[in-house]
């Protein structure tokens, strides 16, 4: 099993994701100033992996701060942590609910509340798993069988604490007996899908086909495709997804061509204070992502470079959201609203 | 002015397409087999490019041949040249317009025959140009003003003996006066986006932006795009048009929303003989132009990898097909044969 992120006695310990599939090293994160970092870079990435990290972030935050002010120190290692990235509600998720577990705690003695706050994030990895598996379940019905899968960015154990969103569905349809294989878009500029998707499937044994992103068009009208998953990074009360750029693409194509696309996420994903799509904030990154590859230059010096991180995807393409509660169809106000609101 | 391909004493020199922008290099072929060899490395690429290359090549190879059996020899040489690359049909119709000046000029002494054959291919090159020329006065006018030009791949100069034919039209826009900048897409795998179209632009200081494909639903969504513009590798005579991968989603997503989407190319480029896209031959190329990157390995070893190097684009998503003779619009049938028959 691949291990995304794990907490230590040395600090938070995270696969290297800006260095597979070359190399497979692990960097430990020794303050929460060196977890923003890591989840900055993307060293860690992935919305539900990002909020593990976020937990970790701020256990190891308060765990090192000066127990004289731990108020004043929680705010600070909060808003360093929120600021990382704009775009994946998972963070700001994983923050409040440390923010929360504090509030509950603050007038026990500080050893405690240290001790407290580690076994939340440790917990908050142990759900994100457990949460995938029964996306899995919920979702591995939806997957046509004899077909392939199309999946856009990485949503696989490597996006998460493990099993993996999308890919979890994938795994679960695979468990229940089916005879999938799968297509990965290689997911530019950072390439998720050529990186970490095809190694992490290789790694489990699951067929895996490599191909740019400008060809997910041509296979999904060229009928062997059975449907499409993907993660998310932000999903609004109306059903309207972000996620990794390109995915908007992928959902129009699949929408034209009577396939279903279908969005893997779990309920902390859900930002129902947001009417639509549209108040998303979308991450520019840096153009040096799109002119250089792995350092080489592949475009011109001085060139313009526009370098959003994600899109959004209106619920119209939408088949249908996979969460760890049950599957929501249109119209997704209701069906969202339902299952957030359901007990575990 | 970029010069393409030029016909000298020395052989077919051509600027080396694999090695742009990071070298400005030239390559000189000096017999018909090296000629074969740049179209199918691609150091030369773009369908009215492939076609002048092929005059040249038939040229170059006829006036090193054995006077004693040309008609042999020439079926070699056209058979060789026609196996570099089987989607676009320039290709084919350079090597049949000089096959078939050779069957008029056969009865003539051979430094006649070699001349002449010289001479009709320099025409080729030169005709490129002024067609060229002419689809950017007929299509400089369906680009809107004040907005922005999405185009995918490079049909600019660098796919042509000149001027370009999607950024012919880009080209002839400007100078009537009109304020257009250009979304570039970058156009994996081979990133003739990236690397040419940037780099060409740059280079006439028209304004344009890089985006990986995955990008441009994203933009065409977001409102800034006046009308997209590429070329074509064969149209058939119902106006589907194949074209380098990734023109298909282009396409789907400009229609989705509500964006003209122009394709721009010589009446060379319409293969009549075929009823619908469906019949055209897709070339698939080798999966290392997908998992390395300028020879650096982006996905994992033993990777699985799809390469159709051209998409079938149906023609209800084309709003329109700019020929040098004029502007074709549905139904294609009707107009593309009616624009063919015309004389120039």
């Amino acid at each position: 099993m691949i291990e995304t992120i794990q907490w230590t006695d040395q600090g938070v310990v995270m696969i290297d994701q800006t260095r597979l599939p070359a190399e497979e090293t692990y960097v430990t994160c020794r303050n929460y100033r060196e977890v923003a970092d890591a989840i900055r870079t993307m060293i860690i990435r992935g919305a539900p992996a990002i909020g593990v990290a976020a937990a970790m972030g701020v256990a190891i935050g308060v765990a090192q701060a000066d127990p004289a002010d731990l108020d004043g120190q929680l705010a600070v290692i909060s808003k360093e942590l929120a600021g990382t990235r704009p775009t994946a509600v998972n963070l700001f998720w994983a923050i409040d609910r440390m923010n929360r577990v504090y509030s509950e705690i603050k007038h026990l003695p500080f050893e405690e509340i240290r001790e407290r706050l580690i076994a939340e994030a440790k917990l908050v990895r142990v759900e994100d798993i457990q949460i995938n598996m029964a996306m899995g379940r919920h979702g591995a019905s939806l997957v046509p069988d004899g077909k392939t899968v199309l999946t856009h960015c990485n949503a696989g154990a490597l996006a998460t604490a493990g099993y993996g969103t999308a890919l979890g569905v994938i795994r679960a349809a695979i468990e229940s007996g089916k005879n999938i294989d799968v297509y990965a878009d290689e997911t530019r500029p950072f390439l998720q899908g050529a990186r970490l998707t095809v190694w992490e499937l290789q790694h489990d044994g699951i067929r895996a086909t490599l191909i740019t992103d400008n060809m997910a068009g041509h296979f999904l009208r060229a009928g062997q495709i059975g449907c499409v998953v993907v993660g998310a990074d932000r999903i609004a009360a109306n059903g309207d997804v972000a996620n990794k750029i390109g995915t908007y693409s992928v959902a129009v194509l699949a929408k034209e061509n009577n396939i279903p696309f279908y969005v893997a996420a779990p309920i902390s994903t859900l930002d129902l204070t947001l009417s639509s799509g549209e108040f998303i904030p979308i991450e520019e990154r840096g153009g040096a992502e799109v002119t250089h590859v792995f350092g080489v230059r592949v475009a011109p010096e001085g060139t313009e470079v526009r370098n959003p991180a994600f899109d959004v995807t209106p619920n119209r393409y939408v088949t249908a959201i996979i969460t760890e509660k049950g599957v929501a169809r249109a119209p997704f106000n209701e069906s969202l609203r339902q299952l957030a609101e359901l007990k575990k």
